[in-house]
């Protein structure tokens, strides 16, 4: 049974597996510094679909049912699948799993989505209201900017803070089956809201939220950054992790050592032209599922914390000259292997 | 703990209380039939708020604010909110909450945002994972017609299957108080898609997920309708209601001596010029949290059962010539009172 550890924090107490991961990538990320270690990469965008919307979808449907086939599971076998994306009524997620018919949860987190659904995930296996459950989450580069900023066929300018929405999805699939990839920690997030208002720099929006739930871990848990082979954030880019350095660092917490983004691995900033770095669920949802599990399993990363961030405006909010208020979700995977 | 009971259903174990619900409403749903019951009725639906959506947060903050303070209890008290509404990226919910600073799980659901959170928010009380959670939804018409369907200055002719938002939020307070009020059983919902494409008749999309999941719980529970004092859906209206009899009729199953829906008891269809009923996320959300809880606490219901249904679309996937998928979960409640 999960147990309460200091305000804020969760211990995961039966050994909640993250039995396998699938990361499922475009061609740009393919083209990137990981692409080797996505499990699936489209060399075509709109993967055969009519519209970015439903690529999207085949992108979640995709690594769901990759990730059931390498663990032998059919559908059935799963007991609740927690879902979410940036679309609009996370369209992503519901036309992308609706044939699967397994009990189906919508969770909204933007970009901390990957986070958000493997520790609610977590909590459900850990507790036994889940045998099985199955986290995922995706971004496509083209439906976010129509939705968010643009349309393509617009061309405009980007600015130097904006970062690119990842291609992508993520699964993973969690159970008790005393695997070597296990969940020991998480921390559910606080939104924060410092009044940032350029929907061109998510990062310097992000990173607050980052600083708070990295803070009440350490704090919670009495650990410190040195204790983890590394602090692994979703995306936010080389703004906002910047940003989350030096707020940490007036708590007196430097975790300029082990440090990592998503979104600052997924690409090659400037040989790619993706300006701050990767950004979207499918940032962290890609990565983590594909290169970070397969790290884990192999022992090269034995204790890290995966905390992903999410920006919680719309443009409808935007437009109506609101703030961008975000949230950061943590979990502490340890690795046996 | 949580515990499997069949292959949908989770028994809740440890006497999770809804220990509280505050139901707010606007104008036009004070003016009908359940006026009366509803903790807080605004005249103004705007809240002095410049916008709709903001008015919509205003709702759901007012509904959290009032639950804690009729409670005692102060922010820092609750270890998790779950909340979501069917605004683009939940922004009634993430602006609403924003400046109370508690850990936040956004779910979606669309309108059966009240079930999902309150079933979430079980199992995180049964197992531990908070002491205290509170289950929050909202939903105002004019936010969601605009957003949805038409411009409320355009004044379009509705068809007689539509069903009229509820301006209104509810929300539930869930901890181990051994209050009256438990939670028994939760039946979380797959997603269902008959291909009904009319965004105007979301009651026939919304029915055949609504047969699934009660269809799973009798089953899974080995009960049947009349071991109920009531079965409430969500906001099916005159159309899904009637189809949802059908449907479970085929199985044999015949709930018409018990069966009521919030989106026909909100309002006065005829008297009130509402067509096929209420919906909405704040129908359900208002209708359980008031009327609901005031008839579980006083012992006038004993056994009940509280499932909201979900439409899964959104007016992109409409355009794009897509259907609506659906989804229902259900909460089996009991009174000692």
């Amino acid at each position: 049974m999960p147990e309460r550890i200091g305000k804020y924090t969760l211990k995961i107490s039966n050994n909640v597996t993250i039995r396998s991961g699938v990361g499922v990538v475009g061609k740009k990320e393919s083209e990137g510094p990981l692409g080797k270690y996505f499990d699936i990469a489209f060399s075509d965008n709109k993967l055969g679909q009519p519209s970015w919307e439903k690529a999207e979808s085949a992108l979640q449907k995709t690594a769901v049912c990759e990730l059931l086939k390498r663990n032998n599971l059919v559908n059935a076998d799963i007991d609740v699948i927690l879902a979410g994306d940036l679309l609009n009524q996370c369209i992503s997620s519901t036309f992308g799993l609706r044939e699967l018919n397994i009990p189906f949860l919508g969770q909204y987190g933007a970009c901390s989505t990957m986070a958000q659904t493997m520790a609610v995930g977590a909590v459900f296996v850990d507790s036994g209201a889940a045998e099985r459950a199955v986290a995922v989450t995706s971004s496509h580069f083209c439906s976010a900017e129509r939705q968010f900023r643009l349309p393509i066929e617009y061309g405009g300018q980007r600015t130097p803070t904006a970062q690119w929405t990842v291609t992508g999805a993520g699964a993973a699939l969690l159970d008790k089956s005393n695997g070597d990839v296990s969940v020991k920690y998480i921390t559910v997030g606080r939104i924060n809201d410092w009044k940032v208002k350029d929907a061109n720099n998510m990062g310097a929006a992000m990173a607050p939220a980052a600083a708070d739930t990295l803070y009440h871990f350490f704090t919670d848990t009495g650990t410190k950054p040195s204790d983890y082979d590394m602090i692994l954030t979703g995306d936010l880019g080389k703004v906002g992790s910047q940003l989350l350095k030096e707020l940490l660092q007036k708590e007196n917490i430097n975790i300029s050592e082990n440090h990592h983004d998503c979104g600052l691995m997924i690409f090659d900033l400037e040989g790619q032209d993706v300006h701050a770095g990767g950004s979207g669920c499918g940032c962290s949802g890609s990565v983590f599922c594909s290169y970070i599990m397969k790290q884990l399993r192999a022992g090269k990363l034995k204790n890290m914390l995966f905390m992903a961030t999410g920006a919680l405006m719309s443009p409808t909010s935007s437009q109506q000259g609101e703030s961008i208020p975000a949230v950061a979700h943590l979990l502490n995977i340890v690795s046996n292997a």
